[in-house]
């Protein structure tokens, strides 16, 4: 009875996410500037009703009873549990303040759409600082109910478990290793010829539109747009991604869309039995992103898929087939070509992690308030010079104001995009074993589909990151596979032979 | 403070309902054929929410101690008029079928975007009768509380104060004196040389967006885009409108976007101050549609705006400018064209309101139940025989099923768009008299739009679409102006002199 009473609640709040997931969508795809205060109203408003919703006296009281239920099946003990976890989150943030920390960090990204392109950090300081304070106090309160320092807290929230006493010795390692990777990827790597160009939007949504089709991407439920950040949105049902063009560099756009799709096939293949439950929904933040970089980085990055895709975006951007630019060679040296650069998303996956420590290790003093948001850019500068040798004083717009995901109240989430390409790797490894991938050369990705369907993408929430990772793989987190990755594909003079 | 509590709730409902529109708009424009299910149970669950909110016992208690609260002013009281209006409606129909109305209605509406382009009726009879079966309820639900006939009560909802003692009359009068109209109109027209074609959609919006822009309709806070019914949605400060591109006849796309245009350019024109507050929200929907009518029908198909607008069309499509098919006079032959057809959004003005009382005569016997829903085939024949001397046997596209109202459970709705001519008609004579409408030959629209300002959109519902009509016309509402209209524009052996 009180687990009936929980699941028809639940679908409620689900039906309601779906309207917070969808005019999150329209906000950065389709609405004109005028919505925007009255957006992030609703967006407000919505957040407040949902946030209600589960933290919900009654939620307590169920889920007590329905623990006892003795008739539950396993998945509904996990959704129980499930519910429980967001129950006591919810519970630790009084709704003002969810409430506001919804209006505010609408405000405030709706502000940096215009002040980024402008390099107008100044313009960003307020706002920033009052999406800061609110962050600061959601990490105390969820610390203080949960027991947890409160940038442990805020990262529980985008993976369960997530910590800083796991991540610290893992982000170790990798700045360990890593600068060595980088200088070895430097010496070794050919230039490629200049990639063609330009090419329309229109061309080049054509090609990302065929080849997310070819990988598994079902676009009966499911849609390609244009925002200003790449993102995957919408829901199972309704899996929304979005690009962004660069008419003179397809290929940004071309592997920005396989990435997303990553995403999306992840969501697409979450179970259809458990749709807008707890349980039913896709995992954390690391296991997301290792869907989307198994599929970029570990899939379509090779020279084996290259060599599957070269004809099809020769003919998709009515390319001249016999010249050399157009090689599957000479798109892989493209495709793995590692530079230290300013901005995040366009980073090879090398020096990527560098790019994540120095945000993980900033929004950690943002959050302890042992840093002001006026001296981010001081040191942004300063971690860039050390990790990757490059000065970003002045230029803002690729230095701190480069990402989102402050300005929208996101911290605690970097962490996971390097946590998802050790997960990556690490599955990625598991499924080769398999035999999952030995038809990408000839565009046979069902097999590797199924692998991560049955492995990955149906365990939903039922268990956590780590416990489908160690099943899947047979061994817990670890570095190995991300950088015996690295050195096979960035360690050798010809990385034709990777 | 009553009046604060209030005014609170309503802001609160406010946004809510911007979702429920905004996830209506997506789901016509964007959403794939997959999201269908999981959308339907979305708009229901947020139906469910706002009819809770609105039929809460404390909206009746604070509506009544605000009604005595003596420092509201003239605005104030009105939005608690409003405010217990919609109580007293929310609080006659039980939540449950509220919420089975959205998720029927929306499942019905998808079933009827498939079955329509394959002319199937028999597989949309099933769920139709289900809609029909709940609105039955509703009206009976509604005319109890409200002590109205079932009929009234729906139409009631969607024009304040229209039942059918105000209609029928005025109905009678159009029945009486249009099938001479028609016949003098059929007999003087001269037939319009063939427009040339076809354009692209791309071309078509390019057109649309222009005249728009020039129209007034302000960009910053709005759209256009494509779906498979014309249609205004959104809000006052995202106004989305739609349109369909037929490309062998631009301009039936061309008068669609200026249609819709009036309508987004009322909710533009809503006072900023009472934003997402009942009082602050637009009228009726005769209103609404006289807005729409206004801008299409007395302004934008006369020959004085078309004289400016064909050099224009001209350049947006590419045309020649000696081509005689591209003047103006010509255009005004196509635009004002009569003609006995089957499909009501593409009829021309004259034979316009027999389509709505032929759709108003069955939707009555629909609700009494004295007609069943397979019989409707059959009644369409026969009235549609009567009335305009054609017969739909066995083409149910073209027939009664080329119109999404009655699927999406929209009855009681269709008399509204010939009382909105009646009204254009009438409001346009005046803005005529008081000079509003002098400069658009020259392309000078701000003056007519000041005038619609002032006398229409920012009365927003702080009055009756009847008090607001005798104040800007100084009379109630009669056949008289559209009825000269007709007879001036449609009556001439020459109409260029009309």
């Amino acid at each position: 009875m009180s687990y009936r009473a929980l699941h028809g609640h639940f679908r409620r709040i689900g039906d309601l996410q779906h309207a917070q997931s969808m005019l999150s969508w329209d906000e950065a795809v389709m609405m004109p500037r005028g919505g925007g205060s009255g957006r992030a109203d609703s967006l407000a408003t919505l957040a407040g009703v949902v946030h209600t919703m589960i933290s919900d006296p009654c939620v307590g009281e169920w889920s007590d009873a329905a623990s006892q239920e003795s008739e539950l099946d396993e998945w509904e003990r996990a959704n129980v549990r499930q519910i429980r976890r967001l129950w006591r989150r919810a519970r630790a943030v009084p709704e003002a303040l969810v409430v506001e920390f919804s209006r505010e960090t609408a405000r405030c990204e709706q502000a940096w759409r215009v002040r980024r392109s402008d390099n107008d950090w100044n313009a960003m300081v307020e706002p920033l600082h009052r999406v800061v304070e609110l962050i600061r106090r959601r990490g105390e309160a969820l610390g203080d109910a949960l027991g947890m320092d409160p940038y442990d807290a805020l990262m529980d929230e985008f993976e369960p478990g997530m910590s800083r006493s796991s991540i610290d010795p893992v982000f170790e390692k990798l700045k360990r290793a890593l600068p060595a990777l980088i200088d070895t990827a430097l010496g070794t790597q050919r230039d490629a010829l200049p990639m063609p160009g330009p090419f329309t939007d229109a061309q080049q949504a054509a090609l990302g539109r065929n080849l997310m089709e070819r990988i598994g991407f079902d676009f009966e439920r499911g849609r390609l747009d244009t925002s200003h950040h790449p993102f995957c949105g919408g829901d199972p049902d309704d899996t929304r991604i979005t690009t962004r063009y660069n008419r003179q560099a397809f290929l940004e756009s071309m592997f920005a869309v396989l990435h997303e799709t990553g995403h999306a096939m992840y969501e697409q293949g979450l179970p259809v039995d458990w749709r807008r439950q707890p349980v039913g929904s896709s995992g954390g933040m690391a296991l997301h992103e290792s869907q989307s970089l198994l599929m970029e980085m570990q899939v379509c990055r090779s020279l084996d898929f290259l060599r599957y895709a070269a004809p099809i975006v020769r003919e998709s951007l009515g390319a001249d087939d016999n010249d050399p630019a157009w090689s599957a060679e000479n798109l892989h040296r493209a495709a793995t070509r590692v530079e230290r650069g300013f901005i995040r998303v366009d980073a090879d996956e090398v020096t990527y992690p560098m790019h994540v420590i120095l945000r993980y290790e900033l929004e950690q003093d943002l959050v302890s308030g042992s840093m002001r948001v006026t001296d981010i850019p001081d040191a942004w500068d300063a971690k860039m010079t050390e990790y990757l040798d490059l000065r970003t004083a002045g230029n803002d717009r690729d230095g701190c104001m480069q990402d989102v995901h402050w300005f929208t109240g996101l911290i605690g989430y970097f962490p996971t995009y390097t946590l998802g390409a050790l997960t990556a790797a690490q599955l990625f490894a598991a499924a080769c074993a398999a035999g999952a991938a030995d038809g990408i050369g000839q565009g046979e990705f069902e097999p590797l589909l199924v692998w991560l369907r049955r492995n990955v993408h149906t365990q939903a929430s039922a268990k956590s990151t780590m416990e489908i990772l160690e099943e899947a793989t047979g061994a817990p987190l670890r570095t190995d596979a991300f950088l015996a990755h690295v050195a096979r594909r960035y360690g050798a003079i010809d990385r034709l032979q990777a």
